[in-house]
């Protein structure tokens, strides 16, 4: 994985994703009431569009139909389509709006360090007192990128939990709908000739999972340790409680390091034999973002 | 609907069911647990039996597969059915485990307060100061028993919440099975010659259903007031608000009296135009349950 140019050009086709999960409802209800009223996403140099990016899993609410969304879009995939004209090819900016039945407050996910022009949006204002917010970096070195925002020259999930699947809350509604709107005007400055210089950032990169405890079977033997349960992008110390067997035992935490959970008790994950994600906890250098040249 | 008589005979066939929304998750990992290690349910005078209701919907992590197990068994269902050694129909008693997205804390659901036997277990333990808990009657006047209980000659639900679908939590588990052994101790103190007293009793009988605001073609157009969202069993007032519109415009409630909202904001019910119930608050008096003759 090599790191992403930075942007020469300014971004003109910005694309926003609500139901990549279907059942994820604050991005499907924002891009629906988008689709019907869409002036909230524009800009003066850009008009981003409004994208209900799975109708079928959405109108059943479920997260899919009959295969993940969000983990389909490898290179076999992509190649294969039979759709040459796809519209997610042509954008040079997605926005993709999930939730989580995490405690993942505001999460904002990139596939890794190297894309630039996506750390400094997630620095830009994301980052401000009245909104903080953890950067999660899934793609493991040398892993294949394979999301939705593969598809676009450059993108950003916006991870917003805890909600249930299904349900719309009020407050991460807001929430979702005032990060969306920083990010447009982190482009309109990015296209009006606005600088950003260099910085130091901190984020959490994914290094494994951890799946629950089993029996034979295959049936769960046990649910999320009540200590570890909404502690996403803590410390878990070697020792430390992570799961509670239904017999009243419990099980520690046996590596030789200090992990941060995150992904602890998703429900979409229970399929993927997850019951949460080890990451550790990083801090880099992100180079100036130049001005676009006039 | 008249009252149900007191049962005359000790209870021996008593079910705790999980899973009847394969979804709800601590009745569905209780079920499968108490499948392998029954001890739990054994109580002197009977064994209650686990089952585990919807395994169909249950291994998708789905309510349901094609259609609503919860809704099923009016009558005409009931006298339809092709399996006549149905095991449900042996049961002097059922409790069926459930689980909701909204904030009802623990809810103990029964069909009328004309259900002397379930009452009086409301009463027992479960209102105790350690476990509060409220008390839901579904029933409308005149209305058809529909739920699973109805298979039984007497039967409780437990519901839950709030709980995401398809997750379990430490905390909802650990009540989950308390209420289900205080339950299990009742009725070994009714069949063991136990009397109990006539007493006054509160509860939550529903009303009506209020719809979400939607758009001409049916999608949602806004979403559970952030003042009404967790308020479950609190007075709504007339003239208090309930929805915020995606435009930003509040709606009211528009009601001439109060009433108390159950169910706000429950994922199951957005396909069934239900954003929550009304209930009213009732005092009744529940007559004494007699001592079983020896």
């Amino acid at each position: 994985m090599c790191s992403r140019p930075e942007p020469r050009e300014p971004l003109r086709h910005v694309a926003v994703i609500g139901g990549t999960h279907g059942n994820e409802m604050s991005g499907v209800y924002l891009a629906q009431y988008w689709l019907q009223a869409p002036g909230e996403l524009q800009r003066p140099s850009f008009s981003a569009v409004p994208v209900l990016a799975n109708p079928a899993a959405t109108a059943a609410c479920r997260r899919y139909v009959d295969c993940d969304l969000n983990r389909a879009f490898t290179s076999a995939f992509l190649t294969a389509r039979v759709h040459p004209d796809d519209p997610y090819e042509a954008f040079d900016f997605v926005l993709d709006l999930h939730n989580t039945t995490a405690s993942m407050g505001t999460c904002l996910i990139a596939e890794s360090a190297h894309n630039i022009f996506a750390m400094h949006l997630c620095r830009h204002k994301l980052q401000s007192p009245e909104l903080p917010c953890q950067v999660f970096l899934y793609q493991l070195p040398g892993e294949e990128s394979y999301s939705v925002n593969s598809m676009a020259k450059s993108g950003l999930g916006l991870e917003l939990g805890p909600q249930p699947q299904g349900v719309l809350w009020a407050d991460l509604l807001v929430r979702m709908r005032a990060l969306v709107a920083t990010a447009l005007d982190f482009i309109q400055l990015f296209n009006q000739g606005t600088a950003f210089p260099a910085f130091e950032m901190e984020a959490y990169r994914k290094v494994s999972s951890v799946d629950f405890p089993r029996t034979e079977a295959g049936d769960l033997a046990g649910n999320v340790h009540p200590q570890l349960q909404d502690q996403d992008f803590e410390p878990l110390r070697p020792g430390a409680p992570i799961f509670r067997m239904f017999s009243g035992k419990d099980m520690l935490y046996e590596g030789e390091s200090t992990v941060y959970p995150v992904f602890i008790n998703e429900a979409a994950y229970y399929e993927k034999d997850i019951a949460f994600l080890q990451t550790e906890k990083l801090m880099f250098s992100v180079p100036a973002l130049p001005m676009l040249a006039p």
